[in-house]
């Protein structure tokens, strides 16, 4: 492929979408399907590949998971609530009927915690490696969702959790890093396997309005905070010193200050919720992080202009030069 | 896997919609979503994979419209009309830009056609061959739609259009057979790459109440027959003598009736709608046959017991010892 997966959906895909307006030039996490007089259907699809999103080693229970909370990430980035999906799985002679009862209690116990059910889907052989393709479908009120485009120069920006923590995961599953600390160990990998959807957060900043202004961490904070200020037309600084950590990553990274940061800038696979919100919601939005017990941390401001910059505590730029997430 | 998709789908993933009724146990050919007070949303889920559904050889343009259409016949075979899809395209080092260019001036071409836009999806890369999943939505009246479980013993069972076209085109494509008169191969040849959505027929033979039973024949008559047959509990016969063929194939299989037959009862990919109707409807649908231009056959009767039978002229029984569609 010549063209990068941005260009490719800009040119060739987005005009597709001409003529039905809730689709976004698809440029957020979903869509819009408005047929119920008080709420909108929203419906995101993700397709998750062994070898590039998860290792085919890993637990058939925690893939059948990665794979629906990639989606709940997407709608939660849009404020909405699931309550269904459909699910389709290209299988090789590799995968045995015991896989496939493991991948489903998988799915089964995240049907539980999230309240949802599938409806529908497809089941086909292929000579390439599994591919798991969720269509995922929740809801919001009627025609009002969180978007990419509305972020304003002044407001905040907030991002939930701790970040860097699945990249650091990886790195540990490569064999590019190791914890002599077991507990951190799994921690970190358990958040590469499993990623915990922001389901509620995304909720309450649409139905609070707290903030307009959201999307999920997938291909790292600075690729997706970029997505936002594209798409809103504004710039943004972040401030290292402010990036929120766990203890395990903090533990793991004490010794290289710069790959700290840009695996926490630059990893991927984090599924917080990054957000923008006016200053004078910064008492709510810390009620909220209470309320919720999520960690909220405003990490930088959106700016006029374009340009999206991570500033050192010294005041001087951190220079990132791979944005975003390349898989394995 | 040493199960087949079948039952992996019986015993894995239908448990998993068990409180979801519009799901129909993940039994019919799509799931509902019924949110509008007037009518419900029908979803329907299809990958297809290069070497398996279709060479990566095809035209781009026919690739792209193949994968719509094998969903806008599901949603033909629960009598809904399409309005949006959402499509994954999971591609390799060998697609390039003007290979995606050409794919969704495809998917352009079928949009007008069929009056439906793209509305989400996801892009990513694969090592393994290019793999596309498509999500389509279409709309049926409030909680009414098509099924596959209310056949009654002696309805008439009709089918639309020719069978056996796109197994002949398979083979000439294979280079398993050949035609002399060119007009004849490329006819049985688009058959398989470009299907036709029986998306008008679907819509009136349930918004005219002519048939309650219905889905189209993706796997092979028979096979297909036999998912409404079970769903039913109920038998069928089918007439060899009443099957439906287009001149091309007529010519193709002059010399080899056994193949003729086990093609057109078999091959699959026919993408016909295959449908149940009382007795009392027959002249309704000859009308509706001359209305929408639409070839439509009476083959055959559905029998109380659970046999399905494939008669002979003589009234042998014709053997088939592999139902269903054996892909490539």
């Amino acid at each position: 492929m010549d063209i990068s997966e941005f260009d490719l959906i800009e040119s060739c895909f987005a005009p597709l979408s001409i003529g039905y307006d809730e689709a976004y030039a698809l440029k957020n996490d979903a869509a819009l399907i408005s047929e119920h007089p008080d709420r909108s259907t929203v419906v995101t699809m993700d397709t998750l590949i062994a070898g590039v999103h998860f290792f085919i080693t890993d637990p058939a229970e925690d893939i059948a998971r990665k794979c629906l909370r990639v989606n709940l990430s997407d709608l939660a980035a849009m404020g909405a609530e699931a309550f269904a999906y459909t699910l389709s799985m290209a299988y090789n002679e590799n995968i045995d009927g015991q896989w496939v009862k493991s991948f489903t209690s998988g799915l089964a116990a995240d049907q539980k915690l999230f309240s949802i059910h599938l409806i529908g889907g497809d089941t086909v052989k292929t000579p390439g490696p599994l591919t798991i393709t969720v269509t995922c479908f929740g809801h919001v009120p009627r025609h009002h969702c969180l978007k990419r485009n509305t972020a304003l120069p002044g407001q905040d920006i907030w991002v939930s959790g701790t970040l860097g923590d699945a990249a650091a995961g990886l790195k540990i599953l490569n064999g590019d890093a190791n914890s002599s600390n077991s507990e951190f160990r799994q921690n970190l990998i358990k958040r590469f396997r499993v990623p915990q959807p922001r389901t509620e957060l995304g909720c309450y900043l649409l139905k609070e309005s707290i903030s307009n202004t959201a999307m999920d961490v997938s291909d790292g904070l600075l690729a997706d905070l970029t997505h936002i200020t594209s798409a809103s037309k504004v710039g943004a600084t972040i401030q290292e010193k402010d990036l929120p950590f766990s203890n395990a990553f903090n533990s793991l990274m004490s010794e290289n200050k710069d790959l700290k940061t840009k695996l926490a800038v630059a990893g991927g696979d984090d599924y917080e919720l990054l957000f923008t919100a006016d200053r004078n919601q910064r008492d709510k939005i810390i009620a909220l992080s209470r309320t919720l017990s999520i960690k909220l941390t405003r990490i930088g401001i959106v700016e006029k202009g374009e340009e999206v910059s991570l500033l050192r505590e010294d005041g001087s730029l951190f220079q990132i030069t791979n944005l975003g997430w390349k898989h394995f």
